[in-house]
């Protein structure tokens, strides 16, 4: 084994830990994660390319490792699950300085204590190339009470939280001007997400959600992952998107990675206008037949309603 | 998303499947898993990187996704768990043809159908380079039994099963002939390894096994492993050593990928000498004193005691 993976290894288990749902972590072959009695087991798994998920001139070591393990706790997040334990595979060219992993662990590490969940394994190797990170977290919820893509039913009002287009339109300005750094603090959500699981938590344990997707690929892509699954169709309305600053229509229809919620709640639902200090807003209602569509305003004309395309993200190669 | 994502994620959704542990599978944020009431979880992730753990010119499509999926199932084996579900990440370049994937997911679903155990999820992604694969494997023993690699205790015999050297050799042989394709049925333990995962229920279930680690990195690497988590020594006896056929003293000390299992045993313990169909063999005993030897035994010569230096698998990559 190189020296460069033997410290990769050694790095990752000074940060790994333990909570309550991991009686086993990093050391043996699997980890072993205790769930608690009358819960069901949530999973998922993201990659974190470089130069398909991120580019290191645009992202410092931190932000990719936020991002990396942002994508599977707003995975968590949508199913309205508490995330039990996270595991990453990291692959590395030879020739990375070491500073740069430890600004990823750093990231990474920092964003896991917020959520209280720990590092319970995952893999390590060389990579022949660029850097390689997948990221699987575990999660738990009720047995039952996941909250699914597929239970919009027609009629049930369609919400989204926080607001949309700020990781497309830091995005934009890094495409304009590529050589140029982008202040990583004045774009947030793009370059340090939060995932939303107090939200996702709320809404599952109120029974506000019948279904939920988090905004990974795009509005537009998932809210045709929701409509499929369920067998419905939906109409929205383009001057309800709460929008960024400075994000426009297409931004926040079709720019992915804001990693807020998308759900919906039967008409009577009391949904209040913040949750855990984010903000919701209804965008629009979910329908029987199974068209997509979206209402228009310009100034003076009458509204319009045309077929809503998913435009989803389709990450930096094209 | 290019066209041969979407390609990709419909035939990775063709072949995914439900079963007993499986409430969701694919196309949900994540998937939902039911443990049995009283179980434990296990989980592992494992890299199978073009380059690095495999070659395109060497390997089948069938064998890579053949040992992408046996790695995991392995290393649940050596907890003496069972296999609950797996879970792909798959990023290919975006010129690799349709029949190298197709291949690849035949091989790996053929060794999931025969562990019974379906695909609940994962990620896609284009490729910027090779073939990148990382598996997930989630598994399941009763609360409290898994088998450690931290329970070995002096006094313990050391056994292994089946034969050792077999996947090294054939290696070997590419290494020396880079541009001659070996015969895979002639080289099944390398281009297509059994997890032993009944062997591994069978020492948990009789509690057998002190101790386990499945042989992935090599007999010399994987041994120091079981010390290091018992804190304890070893010693072995070269002749004692089951060896494939041809493959010498080195290729079954150093070679790793035999996905064989090393496990201790208390000395008054009854190991058959065959546990469903595999041979077990004992290789040495337990120490208290920290150091880790081997017994070698020239003709005519006394046995002559070194140590025993961890030269595991290295990758590809030197």
């Amino acid at each position: 084994m190189p020296q460069s993976e033997k410290s990769l290894i050694a790095r990752i288990r000074r940060i790994s830990g333990t909570s309550q749902g991991i009686a086993l972590g990093i050391g043996d072959d699997a980890a072993i994660l205790r769930i608690p009695p009358g819960h069901e087991m949530l999973v998922t798994t993201d990659f974190s390319l470089e130069g398909v998920h991120f580019r290191r001139d645009w992202h410092s070591p931190e932000s990719v490792g936020h991002r990396c393990l942002a994508r599977g706790l707003s995975d968590i997040a949508a199913m309205g699950g508490e995330p039990v334990a996270v595991f990453l595979s990291l692959a590395v060219p030879e020739k990375l300085p070491q500073k740069w992993v430890d600004g990823f662990l750093r990231g990474l590490t920092a964003l896991a204590r917020q959520h209280r969940v720990a590092l319970a394994g995952g893999d390590t190797s060389a990579s022949p190339d660029g850097i390689l990170a997948d990221i699987v977290v575990v999660g738990s919820a009720p047995v039952g009470k996941a909250v699914r893509r597929s239970g919009a039913k027609p009629g049930d009002l369609i919400y989204v939280t926080g607001e949309l287009g700020g990781s497309a339109l830091a995005l934009a300005k890094m495409y304009a001007s590529p050589k140029k750094k982008l202040n990583a603090k004045k774009c947030p959500r793009h370059f340090f997400p939060e995932p939303r699981l107090a939200v996702g938590c709320y809404l599952r344990e109120r029974k506000i959600a019948t279904s939920m997707i988090d905004l990974s690929d795009g509005l537009s892509t998932d809210l045709h992952h929701i409509c499929e699954e369920s067998e419905v169709g939906a109409s929205i309305s383009a001057e309800l998107i709460p929008r960024a600053h400075h994000a426009s229509l297409e931004h926040a229809l079709h720019g992915g990675e804001d990693y807020e919620l998308l759900f919906t709640t039967p008409a009577g639902s009391k949904v209040p206008d913040k949750i855990v200090g984010v903000p919701v807003t209804r965008i629009g209602e979910i329908q029987r037949t199974r068209e997509i569509s979206i209402w228009t305003q310009s100034e003076g004309a009458k509204a319009k309603r045309s077929a809503l395309i998913p435009g989803g993200w389709e990450h930096f190669q094209e």
